[in-house]
């Protein structure tokens, strides 16, 4: 192991090499800070217990398409708290300043943020104004159960797992257990991390397939899972009934 | 498509059905809220400039471990902005607030945020400190190279793809190209969607495979990317520069 003096020492002298990491300095460095004020806006609906990767996954993602810019956005501006709240990410926006957008993403939470949302006039109304003018608006998890409640679901639809049954009686829309689904300009996306490949198809459609794939490699997505439990479709009941309960203890 | 107004009063009067969402409504309300003061704890270092999902991803599967609390650490508390500047997420504690944490991991960044991450002694000091009392130390994408300037890695890593030679060249270390490969007690995930993969095989060193695989279930983790593109092992030479221009266009 290198001593901590000379690994120190090599940072400081090899900051200039900094393009060994493949990233063009220059080119990041000659931008003007901060976003332009035009180009694509994709905007995410943050509220009190939304599940952490539902909108960070897409964003993550989706802010690297050209031109385009994500905001997080809810009922007020400050930091918003996930269902375990461990952790908060903090809304730029409040929907009162954010009247148009390309794209909408709603994302999931745990039954309190879920139903919380779902009974938010201010939210659902604000969901249905946006979703006049986008040209895709989207969910994730069980944030296709509060596009739902904002009278959007079309035809068929997904969303998390174990909520299937209940989107479909209460929403009379055909759930199909695939990772995205695109119905008109709807799109929804299974559970928590199926935000991510909804997020690639989205880049495909909005940008075309190679800045898709781009944007593939530039997050290293080659999912290696070290094991095969996320599928509901094959999991056992005494699976089903240890996620919903690790889910549910880490709820509060 | 169902009316608004139905939709609306189907939402009100189906709460009390919240239970078809899968989630035990009932044992998440009878919990005390806030996470008990014990348990295992388990920090992530944010500084400015980070990649929203190398932390976030990790943090939504970690979160769900039983009697788990994961925390949000930066130099100071309060907002740190990602590398695109779109998304803040809040560090709630100080590193000075922090002396002991069970796992460590530390998020990569873009170039800007690792050269500033590398180069800041107290960030630096204060990793070095937490591993002495950690059962792992782990990374992200480049959060690799910020476990190299604390002096921290061994004679294997992993890291973002288009870092492997700097990591070889600047720290001694060989670079293996796999999800993440564990090296003694520290743990490096290949580039930022490696940090799901990483937490599922944390999970399962912290609490055992079955708890792992129900995380997995719990986030739905059964990836299905739209396309095949995010294995630098076999990408273009074309792609690679898409996918850095599009990383180096996208950063502020």
């Amino acid at each position: 192991m290198t001593s901590t003096q000379t690994t120190r020492r090599t940072v400081l002298t090899s900051v200039a090499a900094a393009a060994a990491f493949g990233l063009a300095t220059g080119t990041a460095e000659a931008q003007t800070p901060g976003r332009p004020p035009r180009g694509r806006q994709i905007g995410i609906l943050l509220y009190d217990g939304f599940s952490l990767l539902d909108p960070t996954g897409p964003a993550e993602l989706l802010s690297r398409l050209p031109d385009t810019t994500v905001t997080m956005i809810a009922e007020h501006r400050g930091p918003v708290r996930t269902d375990t709240k461990d952790v908060a990410v903090q809304a730029d926006r409040s929907v009162a300043e954010v009247d148009r957008l390309d794209v909408l993403l709603v994302p999931g939470a745990g039954n309190r943020g879920t139903v919380g949302a779902m009974r938010n006039p201010v939210l659902l109304d604000w969901i249905r104004r946006i979703d006049r003018h986008t040209t895709w608006t989207t969910s994730v998890c069980t944030g296709a159960l509060i596009l739902g409640a904002a009278g959007l679901l079309r035809e068929r639809a997904t969303t998390y797992w174990a909520s299937a049954s209940y989107l479909e009686t209460t929403f009379g829309v055909r759930y199909v257990p695939e990772r995205y689904v695109r119905d008109g300009k709807i799109i929804t996306a299974a559970g928590v991390s199926a935000g991510i490949d909804l997020a690639l198809y989205l880049a495909s459609l909005l940008e075309g397939e190679e800045i898709a794939r781009g944007i593939q490699l530039a997050v290293e997505y080659d999912p290696r899972p070290p094991f095969d439990a996320g599928n509901a479709a094959t999991a056992s009941p005494e699976l089903k009934e240890l996620a919903l309960r690790l889910l549910a203890e880490s709820q509060v």
